[in-house]
């Protein structure tokens, strides 16, 4: 027989939470560098878990009658140019395609950093009348942006993301279809990766460049640290205008219409596992996971055991959950710390002395619980026992957002709180300076996250300056 | 009321095939062109039918146990030169990043014509042992090549593709698995989008730049030309030693892994389009169709009509078929001719006097036939209906290839019968050299399509140098 495998050691997250993080990600085999600096590799199980996400995503983009197109990769540098503030805001992390076989480009062609110059464009050939009007599409791909420093999943060069662009006959319909998208965003967050969402605005300083307003929805990690986790943006009917899409209304006035952009990418896998991941690996809510269920047979060499685990896992995969065994000569320990560092969040062990009373044994990823079931409801009370995973993952996840939400009244606060914490959302009046927005940011270390929707009155000035306040804004330390 | 839209006419195909092409692929609202030359924009509706192939084939790949995965977008140049055959093939195709950012890069980067450098030099890191094979790989992406001249969906420098990458421990095994898939894309062209297809072998000379085996399924067009739909490559292990990937087998010695790599394009789009299109448009089988039925209202503002209409629509979704209605105030004459260049399998009519005899009508988009149905049965009677237009055109089809199949004897003959017919697959025995496959492109005008699974003897000797035969091949002229 080969020689076992030895389970990985990860870094504990308490030692150093960055180094723990990509152990993870390369430990929980979801992804491998490639020989391009910020290109990554998503292995099948990282590739799963976005498959997934994928599919909830474009479920709810269909109900509320999104179509999914396909746009060019490359964009000619001159469409790239024609609105001034989006040009400017991407230009600096664009790669630049220069020969095409053995010919130098006339223009040369930028591999897209994100694709509504490319909408607006063929827009601007197939929008005339009110009648075409809302147009509601999104395309699933990847971009590509030269980033400076990359990390797994937070900061990749290219990523995979999905890109909604719509275009509507007011401004009014935009702004609610641009709310309307980030509650998808923020529904898939809490109810699918059990990742609670602090919902908002974002400051001029931080939009999207090009847009109006940018919509975010923040979570905060378990270092307590910021993950900006979707974005949708208003862009009133500047690019129609530089694009020049026109249509006739019903009184066969013609107007610019308006338009919005929203995208989700690979990056909230990042957010999943510093979310729910501990010492142990990857922490997987059960709704997410490509398998929410292992099943491990113990003494497997005893009479009928493995024949047993084989019966469980086919009566558990045909009640339509996502399972399978691990039947390898690998010892059941290192099997339970294999299956432990790729997050499953149920994991079904059955020995002989289980098989024996009818039984066998549970144990929850998400904590050190172990239960016995029955075998004749087991699979009864599997799906419930992973709706129970799924709901309790999301309350810790609120508890840590809950306990490292801070109130402060000055930049020196602020400062301290970080400090001590690491992190953390800090709460603060703001007068709507970007001035003291870039002096926040300078004495405490912080940006703004958001303006929250759920607005509350702390004090009558600005955290900053001292003078009138307008909003309360939401600071953090931002992956 | 706004002024009605016109329909839009299209090219007969008997008056030119090329341009009845083209106005079907931008009049159905299948594709846009975009500011690149040969980087197409697919727009909802292309893109409907790309999704449900996508869903098809994928299914069929997780059935055979392949995993998803995703892989950068960029090849280093010096990655893309380790196969020397590979590269000779593909470096005169390859668009050249030379950019990032503001900065020169040190090493070019070429956009992914193919991806097998890349997975093999994932697999070099990954690959140690017998246990880790085989590696059965798949992913959905699109790739790059700067080809001379272009058409929609038969030849982008831009398209959207599904690559398969697998790496197994002997020879036999890749063999079966590259035979395997493709008998996956011979199903999914047959059963699925109604292509009788020509399954065989490539010759040396059209074989993969860097195969030792191309196997191949070729499809006959409306116009009796040839299309390949879909090819799968054995590799022998060539890559792995290129790569210096090696596993220890069971007797713990290395060996090198035998390698397939297979795909399936968009360009089947435009096989579907020139398989079962006629002069109204484009006809679609109903599996893949978008929409397989459409419901329009027939003296709409008559009482009662839009309600019934709305509640057949109801009822016919709810069976489980994907169904539209075209509430529109556009005249039925205009509903008819748009839903038709739109190639929706079935019309279902709903008037007044229809409703009062309790019937609709239904016409098929694939002949003229108009039948009656009852209301009462109308949803046990439109799948059944569906699945003999779906037969009837793939019997359609296979009439078209069966009668435009030939035999000749000699170069002169298959050039009189290409003359004549403007294609057809013409079949001759064959030598097996090179010189005669060049001898016959010059004399007839065609390419060798394939040598075919299913082998006939016609005769002792090679029609073109009348040497002894090896093997039946067709020659046709592709597209």
């Amino acid at each position: 027989m080969a020689k076992e495998k030895k389970v990985e050691q990860i870094t504990d997250m308490e030692t150093d939470f960055a180094k723990w993080y990509t152990d993870v990600c390369t430990k929980a085999e979801l992804i491998d560098y490639s020989g391009v600096k910020g290109l990554f590799i998503l292995r099948p199980y990282g590739y799963a878990i976005w498959e997934n996400i994928q599919r909830e995503l474009d479920g709810m983009f269909k109900e509320t009658r999104h179509e999914n197109v396909s746009m060019p990769l490359l964009i000619p540098e001159s469409l790239l140019q024609k609105e001034k503030d989006h040009v400017e805001g991407f230009a600096p992390e664009c790669a630049w395609v220069t020969l095409g076989g053995s010919e130098e480009l006339e223009e040369r062609l930028c591999i897209r950093p994100t694709s509504e110059t490319l909408f607006c464009d063929h827009w601007s050939n197939i929008v005339h009348s009110w009648r075409d009007l809302p147009m509601l599409y999104n395309q699933w791909c990847s971009v590509l942006r030269w980033e400076k420093t990359t990390r797994p999943f937070l900061r990749h060069r290219e990523f995979l993301w999905q890109e909604g662009h719509t275009l509507h006959a007011t401004a009014e319909e935009a702004i609610a279809e641009t709310e309307q998208q980030l509650e998808v965003y923020a529904t898939v967050c809490e109810d699918f990766l059990a990742m609670p969402v602090t919902k908002g605005l974002k400051t001029d300083k931080e939009k999207f460049a090009g847009a109006e307003r940018t919509y975010t929805i923040e979570c905060m990690m378990h270092d307590r640290k910021a993950l900006q986790n979707g974005t949708s943006h208003y862009f009133g009917d500047g690019f129609a205008r530089a694009f020049d899409i026109q249509f006739s209304d019903k009184e066969n006035k013609l107007q610019y219409p308006h338009q919005t952009s929203w995208g989700f990418t690979t990056r909230t896998i990042g957010g999943v596992i510093m979310t729910h991941g501990d010492n142990s690996g990857l922490v997987l809510p059960p709704r997410v996971a490509p398998y929410q269920v292992v099943v491990i047979p113990v003494a497997a060499h005893r009479p009928g055991v493995t024949e047993k685990a084989a019966e469980l896992l086919a009566s558990i995969k045909a009640a339509g959950i996502r399972a399978k065994a691990d039947f390898s000569d690998n010892s059941p320990g290192w099997k339970f710390a294999e299956h432990e560092m790729k997050g499953i969040p149920l994991r079904i062990e059955v020995g002989p002395r289980d098989i024996e009373a009818g039984v066998c044994v549970a144990a929850r990823r998400d904590m050190s619980e172990k239960i016995t079931i029955s075998l004749d409801s087991l699979t009864d009370t599997i799906p419930v026992l992973l709706e129970t995973i799924q709901k309790d993952m999301l309350a810790k996840a609120r508890e840590n957002l809950r306990a490292h939400t801070y109130i402060a009244s000055s930049a020196e606060e602020t400062k301290q709180i970080v400090e001590e914490q690491g992190g953390g959302f800090i709460k603060t009046m703001w007068c709507g300076e970007e001035g003291c927005e870039e002096e926040m940011k300078e004495k405490a270390g912080v940006s703004s996250r958001c303006i929250p929707f759920e607005q509350e009155t702390l004090g009558e000035v600005c955290a900053v300056c001292g003078k009138p306040a307008k909003k309360m804004i939401i600071w953090g330390v931002a992956y």
